[in-house]
């Protein structure tokens, strides 16, 4: 077993780090750090817990330490669930002798930072030497992208493999969890819509062409095409919904679009990675599917589905879908997960 | 005054024509038509109440009757919110002698049956005449567009007079008072979304382009640009909410986008139709507006609130934005009497 | 195994039902009847699955059969998610030859058909006897109460056994999925409380005396106490909370009423039937729980939750509480299959 | 024109004050004071505006001062919309000058502090006297009661007035503005009930009685009665439900309780004054009423509306009814303004 801890893992993808780790087959919870009111508390004390799941009972005696290097003692991995300014400053210093496993996005347009989704570029892992080595550092840090990007970028990736993408337009209906537990007051949401996310239509329209680039020698080439993004606050508990459209530059075959989606698999599907989904893509039928209350937690939040995948007649070589995937699970700490587990496999 | 009536008043869009047309100005209900069950019965015993005014006193003793021209008496418009399926049996006979003004599906594609939201396309009345003259009707149907489209058209009707339209991307996020009352179950979308709303994505593609096409003669050469449309339902009661892309044939200043909207004026604004929101189009600075509850109300339910209007960096000569515009009053109900108070002033 | 069958197997109930039963370890599933229309569609194709869960691959392919007692063949038991109105009619019948655990109810208050909670009162069973010789049937009636009752009436039997009630006040906030799919328009909920409930509160009063009561000979004498009931839908999926005030003859310790809950044993925990919980009640001492959507899925469903256990110092001898219950699981589905169970232990 | 301020009038209490007071014809707001990070900053600046109306025109320019007695200037009645614990601490500095309406819940149960609600105690009024001569001021605080509290007391009023309530169980659905903008996360309440809310069921039954009983010389003698409740947090926007369960000492005939509601006044109503309802309490029928999306805005959200008044079959001389009652308007900023404008008529 891999001993692990979480660093900042009080807050919404701290539990879910917690959660996914609790009796994972590789990894065990040695360690739960949180910010300085929650210091020496038993994490049963530190965390109001938020998820439908109960706490697991591995953790709820585990004494919450303060977010520093000198306190998580000997562990090999540490998932990061803190938020972006706190990352910024810490993450490089766990970074020194540990390997950092983060959902942040503090650090994942780095040049040497890996940004990684296992079935779209594992080997931007290689990035992991060209970081030691710049940085002095004995530990690493590797990112995953957005939750949204994440989503997106699953569903792009067998089509950019065999098409040339001209043009992307998402808009996206994203849970309230993706802003945290705190982040969107009832009083915002009901009955209502907020047509604005700060920072994310950047965070998408950025990180998905990085993550469908090209790894040339240490530096990521990002993919050439087009991606807009408009982004939308809805009354949804978890899951993210993506209205996607596509120009290529070639004519296709609907039902090979399908197909390639439907027949898609990376290196966690090759390797049986314990929290990689049968099929990263789940291709549905139905007029009126994907939901995200009915789909987020398919393949336990890991897959993406995908539906209403039908010609756009209105352009050449076009098309339209939508895809809803689990924002806090495949979006957050399920992805930092399948990451590590990744480098587990294949670097350790 | 002009003596109405309203077809199909017990449902959503039928009372919304009742609230509207009490204390109009020019027109006094003097007839409601409901389903057979409903026939002979007070109005307010027919209908249960589903809007958050009160039912109006004037309505609550007529006597309804049946959805057919012998019973409808001595009135001169009849506005018509009928389902799609009876309104294409019944509006052309209560057309041989009534002024139609209808928010049905049913009719609006026909070639010699104007669709016509009156900022945009009031020539089109024109084609009553071409109408009246193929049918040997003494009366006739004039339509209005489906919700969705008449707050998207209502945007780009400014940038098509100023611009050439290449492209127009839409994804929608639809309330639930669009179905009519008993249209999504509660089951369906607490905490979801339904990412389905059928036919609403053709009518969008149609009506739009033949909205900003022009009349020729006796008929419609719609618009040419391209129009790609998917529509979503959330769970919000009112307020359509669309998210926008488009692109253009020549360069633009953003601002300049933002004057011609907020200055866009239509032959409702210069006859000062009672119903005619002083602007058809608010355009707010504020990063996250429009909100379907926050601005669904503007000027009555009768202007469509644009925000988050800016450049489309990855891709020449593009914008993107947002609307919020009211599905029941701008986008059915207000929509039609609009309709009926422009051929009241230019035809009557 | 035992052989069963579904009655109205299309529906919300019915779907639970068939969710419950796959993989039951002595149940299994051989056929399902629904409407008309769905005759001899494959279940697959004659459902719209409404839960979150997927559709067990064990009933895709069951042909359902029309809801009649010559159409389902060599079965031992009938589980019943029928309509009360359709209940009244078929029931009687398929009880001529086989047994009948409804969840309808019709058949609830008839003198002699056991309304039975196993934790409750297994000894109405006794009625089955009664019913069979008065009726000339070779199967017989077994029903379990309304939703509301029995999540109500676990959480009373502990006290009603030690201590004296005098009277019991319940407010409730039911879930739309009490009503089922179609019942409750979200136009209806949304930002929403409906303050009634068609024969709920009767419900409540009389079958929750009922259930307390005592079987004297071949009939139920109810328990004499006051109970009062006011019923509000709320916008929540599932899990129906309810408000308790209840007032005994004779003084109490708080901490004696919450070790009666916690230590609550039935003759299903006894006998270690599949489907009982291991405590049929959870006593929750955090401040502000049990709340629908964290605490309904407590124990598979099974379990009801208790909160907020305090005095009531208003007036003597007097306490308060708040409970959650699923209502389709406990308060439905599986009340039955827990009653199908016990009867599978003890009778057959 | 009398000269009033708004102490904390940024959150949205504060914004309900200014909204009520925008074109009153006796109140004109001059001063908005708010904490020091909104200081020197324009109203327009300083606050986000919660509400569907629009921020007043009236109030946009004006500059936020700090919540201190020495910046307010010369206004006469200051409107406190302040949290208890920053009321406890400046209200009474501010009373040594001016005029406080407080809706805060820090001064409520001083004994010489006039808790009021106009159409049920408004000979509590005199306490203002010995409120200033004990405490040497020449201001004075008048307070009205926590939400829940306005809306019951109001019903039980007329029912206190002709007979002997021995019992009232109370349990309340209250809507999220109640805990302010930010107070619940919609995490907490999207498809959910919170069964707790921190001091509000102390405060029912504490202000309850206090508001019913008599002022006796310089002091109040509580109302006799017991009264228990039960407080929950459901996802509706605005208005609390509660829903109510009385006994009497003496017998009654359901259509007097009916009419004592219905013709209930008030001093209120007698002298007209400018926010009173024409009717505290509307009476529905309907079997489905009240609800709060329908009927909190009933009388511009002054009046309460009760449904389902009915008798309580299970216990003698008792009935139970359901009321409706807008939050923040009777409930919070109406109240105040009721207060101060009965001040205005009687005292000033």
């Amino acid at each position: 077993m891999v001993d692990v801890g979480v660093l900042g893992a009080t807050g919404m993808v701290g539990q879910r780090f917690i959660e996914l780790l609790d009796k994972h087959p590789e990894f065990e919870i040695k360690v739960l750090t949180a910010s300085p009111r929650s210091e020496g508390k038993r994490y049963e004390e530190a965390a109001k817990w938020y998820l439908q799941s109960k706490m697991p009972e591995s953790v709820k005696d585990i004494k919450v330490v303060g977010t520093d290097p000198s306190k998580v003692g000997d562990v090999d991995i540490l998932f990061s669930a803190l938020p972006a300014d706190i990352a910024a400053k810490v993450e490089p210093k766990f970074a020194e002798k540990y390997v950092v496993a983060s959902n942040a996005s503090a650090m994942r347009m780095e040049p040497d930072v890996p940004l990684v989704i296992p079935e779209v570029n594992p080997d931007f892992l290689d990035l992991i030497e060209v970081q030691q080595k710049k940085r002095g550092w004995d530990g690493f840090i590797v990112t995953n992208p957005n939750c949204t990007t994440i989503a997106l970028t699953l569903t792009l990736k067998p089509i950019h493999d065999q098409y040339t993408i001209n043009r992307v337009y998402v808009a996206t209906m994203q849970a309230v969890s993706g802003a945290g537990y705190n982040g969107v007051p009832s009083m915002a949401i009901i009955d209502n819509i907020i047509p604005y996310i700060g920072g994310e239509e950047e965070k998408i329209e950025t990180e998905t062409l990085h993550l469908l680039g090209e790894l040339e020698e240490d530096k990521v080439i990002p993919a050439q095409f087009g991606i807009s993004a408009s982004c939308h606050r809805v009354p949804v508990l978890d899951g993210h919904t993506e209205a996607v459209f596509i120009e290529l530059e070639e004519d296709f075959e609907i039902n090979d679009i399908k197909r390639i989606m439907d027949e898609f698999q990376g290196i966690p599907q090759k390797l049986e990675l314990p929290s990689a989904p049968e099929k990263p893509i789940i291709v549905r039928e139905d007029e009126d599917r994907p939901q995200p209350r009915m789909d987020r937690d398919e393949s336990n939040g890991m897959a993406v589905t995908v539906g209403r995948l039908r010609r756009d007649a209105a352009f050449e070589n076009s098309l339209r879908y939508v895809l809803v995937g689990h924002n806090t699970i495949r979006g957050a700490a399920g992805a930092s997960i399948l990451n590590a587990e990744l480098i587990n496999e294949i670097i350790f």
